[in-house]
């Protein structure tokens, strides 16, 4: 086993199964295709160039990103239409302006203070899409002020630089039910609200405004994706362990583990030590029975992992460390020096701080380097 | 003001406040030079060559990191004295003895296995403390294990490369209370189980042992540092909004705040959005009330932060937005476009994920890349 080069990694590792992931995309690609609505995936979740060419196998051409950076290294990798699903930084104005000559750029706007100071630095014409939210709380202007977004859309159809494209949400409410009953239904209240509201705008404007939608326990569950022209889920190409629980998807289907050293067996607490922290696993957690879990360890090896139930979880992580609960099978066959896998409770976290991954070819996929 | 450094940047930034982290520095260096016992800081809170050099200038000589890849960069820049303070991965054997050919190299050991492993895989000459868990439940052997601890002591005695130092032990209990009276019980009785069981090895193997220990917490509030050799906080150098509601600094003493665009306002929840997520300050959490919060929001200017009040945090984060609450005051003065201050839960973590640091005088500080 030890001369693979999973197997030889020294330090902890995110680890994808190519298959899983291509299967994934698949899945979610020939939905939207089916249904004849754009798939813009959300690249945040991997950030790798490698990765994205994946995507353009299965037909994709328009991606999302989160950051105006990470708009800037797909561009550099050959992408040209590119939506930056985050409220818009006003202070990488100048960036958003260089990035609008090489691409079809979009960005999301809020405010009319945004809209005036766009007007005075931007030169190169930029598509926008009005953030609405529809029962997140997080960003967007809410979706029944129909007044504030009725002035806020005349704003924009009167800016020389601005094109008004529609109406974007995240209804990113559906990560925090505990049914995929619940998941459903507040897809389909998401996208009635942003139709509600579009319906108004176009009877009001006198224009044509598209609808775009996002989250993936909404985006993969739901058989009908309703009345909208863009998806744009992420999480779904690696799924986790949240999206696992959630019932979203099945532990088969999630593609990434982290591969973490064993340095210490505490048999009179049935606990290992790894190596494997907070900066590589990210605080992200789960509550069960209302105490935080961070991951659940799974049994790593040359081919793939296999989930060996839920009593197999991380206890807590400190800077570098991992304190990891084993069953009594597991904790029997760990010893120290093996490597065991993590899968972690957001994959788009882990991936952002872990840097890079490997599958178990050995091929290594770069990401985007935020910092 | 727009012509100051600070004032310029455009995504999120760890801005270190530089009189304030010195002045913490000296505090601790002093204490630790009049008791006569060595200080040896962890350097995982600021992991930066140029930082280190501050402690330098203190005096100190000897230094602890988390990991070999962060003793590595130390040892590139000049440091000869380096303790990882890590249960010893195995997979990095050949790192390790690389490093051991090269500096004065110290590790810690838990287990007969790994001592075996080590005595095959090494021939630099390395410190070997022993790791004793006194009641954080993390790494180490459990105190009372006297036995165990001895047969361990016994067989490092036995290795041709291993040189018995000492009894190691991070009381990171003291993280978890709520008063600072709990802290300073916790970090004496974690003093005197360790000397306890020294006691017991120097009786019975009739060698000469030291004793390190390491919290923050403990070795700031306490008077008395104890009958103990090396003492290792790392925290104290920025602390955080941790250190601050467990009272262990004034608000005053935080040497960190990290400096975040605001992207949009909610008057209708007093809520602003932020550029700063999760992959900028971590999702390292502290309870109000049973619910998390991930920081308090400060004012920031061109010299400098103003704590406002407990009532100005961080509600949520995601991978790259925040979503922080200010009290009817702050949330009046704040624009879009502006930026605003996070002092973070956790510094470490935040130091880590954002990978460098500016001061009010628009120096820069880059640190170790752990990625």
């Amino acid at each position: 086993m030890e001369d693979q080069k999973l197997m030889n990694i020294s330090v902890p590792t995110a680890v994808i199964d190519r298959e899983k992931a291509r299967e994934n995309i698949r899945a979610m690609a020939a939905k939207a295709a089916k249904q004849q609505i754009r798939f813009r995936p959300h690249f945040k979740t991997h950030q790798s160039a490698a990765i994205g060419d994946w995507f353009k196998n299965e037909g994709v051409r328009e991606i999302t990103v989160s950051s105006v950076r990470m708009a800037a290294y797909f561009a550099d990798h050959g992408w040209d239409d590119i939506l930056i699903a985050f409220p818009v930084n006003l202070r990488e104005a100048e960036e958003i302006n260089r990035l609008a000559g090489l691409v079809n750029l979009s960005i999301l706007v809020e405010s009319e203070e945004a809209v005036n100071e766009l007007d005075k630095r931007l030169q190169s014409e930029v598509s926008v899409w009005v953030k609405v939210d529809t029962g997140m709380g997080r960003a967007g202007i809410l979706w029944e002020m129909e007044e504030e977004v009725e002035a806020l859309c005349r704003k924009i159809l009167a800016s020389p630089t601005l094109k008004l494209t529609g109406l974007l949400t995240h209804a990113g409410q559906t990560y925090h039910v505990s049914t995929t009953q619940e998941i459903l239904g507040l897809y389909a209240e998401s996208n009635r609200y942003i139709n509600e509201l579009k319906n108004f705008l176009v009877l009001k404007l006198g224009v044509k405004l598209q609808v775009s939608v996002g989250d993936t326990p909404g985006c993969w569950l739901s058989e009908d994706l309703g009345a909208v022209d863009e998806i744009r889920p992420g999480n779904f190409l690696l799924f986790d362990a949240m999206m696992m629980d959630l019932g979203v998807c099945s532990s088969d289907q999630v593609a990434i583990a982290v591969a973490c050293p064993v340095v210490a067996k505490h048999p009179w607490r049935n606990e290992i030590i790894i190596y494997g922290g907070a900066i590589h696993l990210s605080k992200e957690y789960l509550l069960h029975e209302e105490q935080p879990i961070y991951g659940y360890a799974v049994e790593i090896g040359n081919v793939g992992w296999e989930f060996q139930g839920r009593e197999n979880y991380v206890i807590s992580l400190s800077q570098e460390h991992g304190i990891v609960h084993l069953s009594d099978e597991l904790f029997g066959r760990v010893k120290i020096g093996d490597l065991i896998g993590i899968m972690p409770v957001h994959s788009c976290l882990a991936v952002d701080t872990l840097g890079h991954m490997l599958d178990f070819d050995g091929n290594r996929y770069e990401t985007f380097r935020t910092r």
